[in-house]
């Protein structure tokens, strides 16, 4: 277990930019504030895995540690974290990580001081930096949670949009959503694109990701108030699977069939949306949420049928193949954000402390939109 | 409904090439073999739908026609059948189509006489001409019985190897195997490949093939006789599905993971082979026997946790997708033939009159290997 260390001034100089940690951030136009580190805090702030979590985690599985910031060695940048993702995927994920060290995630941060040629003094970057205030790390074998090793990425100008969208639309979200439907269901105008779990950070970007591409857009999900939301993004026709009967409303609703399928559930609601696929249909298969609370996974009918009734392809996937066309995505999804043809919802929690409680609500579906900590 | 028709002689000269009704063949070379048209048997021979079949078909579901062939038009071709294939997907096809047609199905046939540019008298062709002895038909406007154009295919030089190989190694099920195992499992040497449905007429084909790819090949089967054939074959491992544990057995003898799955079965089986695939893995889905009979899709373990957890690429498919790469296929499979590398197994009825009896027996797994009949 680590210490927490409150150490001494090391003689940074004071102009060197950096957050200090317990200040409130005056202005959340991070690409213009300049913060002044002082002698006197020269730590950054940890949160650590103190206990595997039992259920759903608790605070007191968390353990905040302050400690020196070392010096930089060769290779190595200094960051100071801005916004901090929480998701859903790190219940899972934390299974068998180590107690002890830093909580993983991503998160957007500012580039103080880099020792790599690849970044540079105020580049504004995302990466799986973890639960941590000012994080150093040496980029060429910085890990992500799922294992690979993952550069932080330098992002593009912003312009005048907030960075925290780095976390959601100009994100990790937005291009799971972009790349997952135009490279994996490849639709075209005029075609029926069909989304689960359709009022979800990610889902509700597809939906109107596929609007713009000129298609109708069918989504899946629950509670009139999310429905209602979908419509006014441009759903052409919205399902609660919990209130109404899917097979029976596809039939009714969607005649025409289904060319796109962008899946966030799995099990029986997409064995009914198979069924209602065309001929040479095609299926992102981005998450299985039916089956994450399961120890095995749950009956559903078999799929096989309408896989080679209609000549069907399915491919599941990690964003992380298409790291390398990263920015394309990103300047793509900011455009339609700036001309207002991509809506968001961000839900924004102040203080790094509050991290563990910001993932506990998430958990518990309190966002709405994509969540997310204000450091 | 046709009646039977037996016409007076139409002129037609002695020598044309064709086969004479009711004549017993005394070669099986029909390569080399040029029978004698006479002037008294101008007929063709025709077996159609008199009832719709009521569970398994009967003798009494088909009637036996003999009709004056009329004369050629222009962008006609008359063939001649040599062989006419028995396939279970008759039967599930079969609804639907009008009481007083012809069956339908591939046969192999010389040409006799064309008035169609792409066709010339002695070319050997397979194609949906049906249960007929002499059809003539305009390549053009022929329907396979999936309801898509479909004309006969002019079958390279077979050299020595019967030409009954075009319904099998040779044919449709040869190019299932081929094309559905490189193009959608597109496995690479030293990978492994896990086949379901593993001793029937494309499942033997692929493991054969895999194995000439250089893979570790899985089938899955039952029956000690079949599973000892896939041995003889070269499959690495075999597990009989009625007798042993799938997922024990798939973890005790196949650690290292499964890359490509080629699918015949579909259900239960398939999700547990799906939980052993290794990251990026491809499956082909060839078929859905697990399903065949019921009229709801039976409930399997759902299937996507496995699809996204490791990625996997699932596509369905017919094998007319790559008709326009047919003897690309054939000429492989030929090669391995020749080599000895590509073992099958023919199932031969002699007699058209025998064909409704064939196929009643091959539908209940009388026929081991391709079944067809010697017209």
């Amino acid at each position: 277990m680590m210490l927490r260390r409150v150490l001494a001034a090391t003689g940074v100089p004071t102009h060197s930019c950096c957050m200090i940690p317990g200040v409130r951030i005056l202005s959340s136009h991070y690409s213009r504030t300049s913060l002044i580190r002082t002698l006197s805090t020269m730590t950054t702030k940890k949160l650590i895995f103190a206990k595997h979590f039992d259920g759903e985690p608790k605070p007191s599985d968390f353990k905040l540690v302050e400690e020196k910031i070392p010096a930089l060695k060769n290779g190595e940048v200094q960051f100071e974290a801005l916004f901090i993702s929480v998701d859903p995927y790190m219940r899972p994920v934390s299974v068998g990580k180590p107690l002890g060290h830093k909580m993983f995630g991503a998160q957007v941060a500012r580039v103080v001081e880099s020792k790599h040629p690849n970044y540079k003094k105020g580049d504004n970057v995302v990466g799986y930096m973890g639960w941590e205030t000012h994080p150093i790390c040496n980029p060429d074998t910085l890990e992500s949670p799922f294992g690979a090793l993952e550069k932080p990425l330098v992002l593009p100008d912003f312009k005048k949009l907030p960075l925290s969208l780095a976390l959601g639309v100009l994100g990790m979200p937005g291009n799971t959503a972009f790349f997952g439907l135009t490279e994996l269901c490849q639709p075209k105008a005029g075609e029926t694109v069909c989304i689960s779990g359709a009022a979800g950070a990610v889902g509700s970007l597809v939906g109107q990701i596929a609007k713009n591409l000129g298609c109708k857009v069918v989504g899946i999900a629950n509670k009139k108030e999310k429905l209602d939301w979908l419509t006014s993004l441009g759903f052409d026709v919205v399902i609660d699977y919990k209130e109404e009967d899917v097979d029976k409303r596809l039939t009714e609703k969607v005649p025409q069939g289904i060319d796109c399928y962008f899946d966030n559930v799995g099990g029986e609601m997409s064995s009914t949306v198979l069924s209602h696929m065309n001929m040479f249909g095609r299926v992102a298969v981005c998450g299985a949420i039916a089956g994450y609370n399961a120890k095995t996974p749950p009956l559903a009918p078999m799929v096989q049928s309408a896989i080679v009734m209609n000549q069907l392809r399915l491919e599941g996937f990690f964003v992380q193949r298409w790291l390398g066309r990263w920015n394309e995505g990103i300047l793509k999804n900011m455009g339609w954000v700036q001309e207002g043809k991509l809506q968001f919802r961000e839900f924004v929690t102040e203080g790094f402390e509050k991290l563990p409680e910001a993932l506990i609500g998430t958990m518990r579906g309190d966002a709405v939109g994509k969540a997310l900590v204000k450091v």
